[in-house]
């Protein structure tokens, strides 16, 4: 960026949503329909399920024998782009359901009959000109001329089931996109181009961070010795912040009885997402005697919480623990860190008066700001994740879940943060507060959480005897800055595109000799920065100097020392860094200094 | 002890284990024969079935209905004594199965049935005298006159069940101890009662370091605050030892799928040893396609082995990991800290070349011995575990067996350790060597393990491309000093009995302000210790000063700081340790630099 001219800098295109675009959400809707109209003139053997808008664009899913091609994939788009200039009207139509069955009959489409049953009445009924029609509730553009061909495109296929059930038909998905301007498109486009550089699960393997394996399973990370020390850097860093603010660790296994997550009711409100139950034998399984992996830690902090008659002067209580958990998710659905099946939540739960809850909460949040400001996060928002008062997938009292909303809102209120609430996003015990992130490529992740809980204090039955000498009821604040480890990492391996500041830089300088000649001196300065605790590495490899430095930069390690003769004799590293590139020669009792410093302060150096 | 007077230290009396010693083998064998005997003569209802020796002692199981009473021991012991002064001879007869059946019937035992059914001829009886009479191999004692009445003492009923079989008779079992004189009986006596007083369990709890919880599952221990900085100290410390030796850290999932187990051969060799697989239907339980718990770290270290084409420049590899593994232990079988369901192994895992071997083996036992000493842990020897040649429970060729075992016979030559062979307490996959310690109370204990393993690299097909570029199979050294943090901690607390050595104990040093007045100080001095990383408490109770004091004490805090008006007018504070006494009032800034440097020395303070 240093290295860019003046008045090079391309204006930022704002690229909506389509959640958050009207006209975006008719324009792909229609697009998916033109998409499926053209698929049909091409191939009139294909049939067609559903096909709906996504944030980025839309599909559709096909039943057709033979696979769409790649090939396949332009001679549709350009059939698209015929009926598009085609201008054909979108005409919407109501219809009985009989008609709407007879009409499908007609055109022998199984799987619209399916989608009929699950309608409710009126039928509406979408057709694109005379020549294709479709169920549908819309929205779409009033003309197939109001989509410009130069802003859509279609990206790919991939395998699908009807109804997302493996066990029936296997389909065809066609995912494609839709902007309103060709510059919008343009924008997507390099947009995903530079995500697939960023790519952590590309950028994780080359870096050398982690790993999979098929024999130990998807979803299950193996930490390399690089992507162990960053794993380290981070936990030493929060732990030394919550050591500041008063929090308690504490070490608890990974497996409870299946009783215990009955009175957590996680058995009952969260068992398709726990791994299945390990039981001695068919009897035991049938009576539910068996261990569990855990979800969350929350249960087994309550028993260590639980394990004494506990004071109010021993609140709030801040059990901290950086627990590894274990969620089964469809093996589908699992993509790199960002989704797996074990993962290490930098989990606390505090446990406070009524009185506390307030500051407590503000506190949390406090903490959660200052560790997005040291991990360089700045673009983030809040989510108030409260419940759906529709649904009955939740534990406890519509009094506790409106007292702790309105914890969550106070606080919200009190530090002016830019939030936005999501009824139905809450966890099963209490609503939540999240931090959505906006990356450099502004993709929403979702980084920490912090939730109010009236609820595992009454089912767990908690108590602490108060000043005035009467047992009560403690609440808990359940937290997670990081979220999880697997997941933050996977998060700034994108935001970074692989460069890691220096404090967090798995190895942070790089000594290279000119020659071999200065072997025993990039060793013993190696060795100098090492016992300071900076992660050094001295290039013994005997490559050409050019090879080296080119290795060292594909590393991504944020200090190159070049060491020549003259290095040597001045005592001095000639230094290169990627966040600045040349700062020329330094001595090192300098440079050993400013690393520690910036090590210390989490700067860059 | 350095208040003990001259000339009052007691000899140290020695007490032999009764597998070390053909005299009490015959002593308590023939003792259990008089018990069962008084037993049978008291209550004529009982059924005798088998009364062993065992390492402390014997025990006898009884089939009665009425339970034993303390009451009945005291008449039983009486009973014992009366037939040792009747000086009857031990007789052994050798008789046809026959004739054994035949007299088992004449006097109605049908456990001695069973049991006849198992032995080999020839069948041997001793008679006590013409009143009594067992199936029995021997060895006796000539005459129940060898046997001293005042060295013989009945301790505990128990209930045990017929073969160890749940599903069959629950019998009585009595234990008792019998020495060769009463010294030695009071000696016994003694440490029993120190040992009582050590016991981890009842001092984990006293001093809060660990709990269980009957929610969670027995075997499972839940870490305190208190308890977990022991946990990260001993982590902390054996870490910084890693990293001076090259070790590289990583971390690895606490799950992997029955195959990989089946390639490594836990899953035929070590089954019984794991928790049950978590499948997600019966169809996969039948299949065995599913996941489960890991009872040992390798199957993963090998997987980031793998992960790449290794050189030989890479060798020696060492991946370390802080690895939690779970055990299906019995639940009969657990106890504290000592046997558990989930422990952390202070894991590492050595790919090396065959010429390195010997070397690393050695740079192992090194480290370990290094470890027990700043444990101040002295007294041990090397256990060569290695394999029963007749059993068939272990993998690999006896070629691969010879080499290691070769291996673990050098080191322990090279380094002159005192040591001894233990055929059948190999690995399934390799021999051990093994550090067995004796602690204060002389009782065994078995900490670190060092294992050589040529078998995991063929199974797993390992490699690495050798100097001449050909590729070679890596040898394996597993290895951890500590065993298991579990395990090391709760032989720890027993060692100290509770007093950790200062740069060790959770809580470090507690300052106790005389009255209110001095808070303000103590608590800036205990700011100023815990920024230096001491582990500092301020006394703010408001309690008497002897109740703090001795809350203190009860608490094993090493170091204790009383502060009054002199103290804060001088700036020191007045030390007493529990290591040392009274040491006087010392300057703050004294304080402060001798116990940062006690802390990094691991000395006391």
């Amino acid at each position: 960026m240093s290295n860019a001219l003046p008045n090079e800098q391309p204006e930022k295109i704002y690229l909506p949503r389509t959640s958050e675009s009207e006209s975006l959400k008719k324009i792909r809707h229609t697009t998916s329909h033109v998409m499926a109209m053209a698929v049909q003139k091409l191939f009139p053997e294909a049939q067609v399920t559903i096909g709906p808008w996504i944030e980025n664009g839309f599909y559709y899913d096909f039943d057709k024998p033979e696979p769409f091609t790649e090939q396949d994939l332009k001679t549709i788009k350009k059939e698209m782009v015929k009926i598009l200039k085609r201008k054909l009207p979108l005409i919407r139509e109501e219809v009985s359901r009989k008609e709407a069955q007879r009409r499908i009959q007609e055109i022998n489409e199984p799987y619209k009959l399916e989608i009929l049953e699950d309608l409710e009445d009126p039928i509406s009924i979408y057709s694109l000109g005379e020549d294709w029609w479709d169920l549908c509730a819309g929205p779409h553009v009033d003309n197939t001329g109001d989509i410009n061909p130069k802003a859509i495109e279609l990206e790919t296929v991939a395998g699908a089931y009807w109804r997302g059930d493996e066990n029936k038909q296997q389909l065809q998905r066609i995912y494609g996109t839709a902007w309103e301007t060709p510059e919008q498109l343009a924008e997507y486009k390099r947009r995903k181009q530079e995500a697939l550089k960023r790519d952590h699960r590309k950028l994780g393997k080359e870096l050398g961070l982690f790993l999979f394996s098929d024999s130990v399973g998807p979803g299950l990370p193996l930490w390399t010795p690089k992507g162990t020390v960053l794993r380290s850097v981070l936990e030493d860093f929060l732990k030394q912040e919550q050591l500041k603010r008063g929090y308690l660790p504490v070490v608890t296994p990974h497996i409870g009885r299946v009783d215990l997550f009955k009175v957590s009711g996680h058995w009952q409100n969260y068992k398709e997402d726990m791994f299945p139950m390990m039981a001695e034998d068919e009897e035991a399984a049938a009576l539910e005697q068996g261990f569990v992996l855990k979800p969350m830690n929350c249960p087994f902090h309550i028993q260590i919480y639980k394990n004494e008659l506990r004071s109010y002067r021993e609140l709030p209580m801040r059990l901290a623990e950086f627990g590894t958990v274990y969620r089964y998710e469809q093996s589908g659905q699992l993509g790199g860190l960002t989704r797996v099946r074990g993962f290490t939540v930098d989990d606390s739960h505090l446990f406070v008066t009524p009185e506390q809850l307030d500051q407590e909460f503000l506190n949390v949040v406090d903490l959660i700001l200052s560790v997005f400001k040291s991990l360089q996060l700045k673009n983030f928002q809040a989510r108030l994740s409260f419940r759906d008062p529709a649904s009955d997938k939740y534990i406890g009292s519509d009094e506790a879940w409106d007292k702790a909303e309105g914890a969550i809102r106070r606080a919200v209120q009190t530090l002016g943060m830019n939030s936005f609430e999501a009824l139905g996003e809450a966890a099963f015990y209490g609503p939540k507060l999240d931090f959505i992130f906006h990356d450099a490529l502004d993709r929403e992740w979702q980084l920490g959480t912090v939730q109010v809980d009236y609820n595992l204090p009454e089912r767990f039955e908690l108590e602490y005897v108060a000043e005035d000498g009467i047992r009560k009821r403690p609440i808990m604040i359940h937290r997670a800055p990081f979220g999880s480890l697997e997941r933050l990492i996977g998060i700034l391996i994108e935001e970074y595109a692989g460069d890691f500041p220096f404090w967090l830089a798995p190895v942070q300088v790089i000594l290279i000799p000119v020659s071999a000649v200065q072997l025993p001196f990039i060793q013993e300065v190696a060795q100098k920065m090492r016992i300071l605790g900076i992660r050094a590495e001295a290039d013994a490899s005997g490559e050409r100097l050019g090879k080296s430095i080119r290795n060292a930069e594909k590393a991504k390690i944020p200090v190159m020392a070049v060491v020549g003769a003259k290095e040597v004799e001045s005592n001095s590293l000639s230094i290169r860094t990627r966040a600045a590139g040349e700062l020329g020669s330094i001595a090192v009792t300098e440079v050993l200094e400013k690393m520690t410093n910036a090590i210390a302060n989490r700067e860059n150096f």
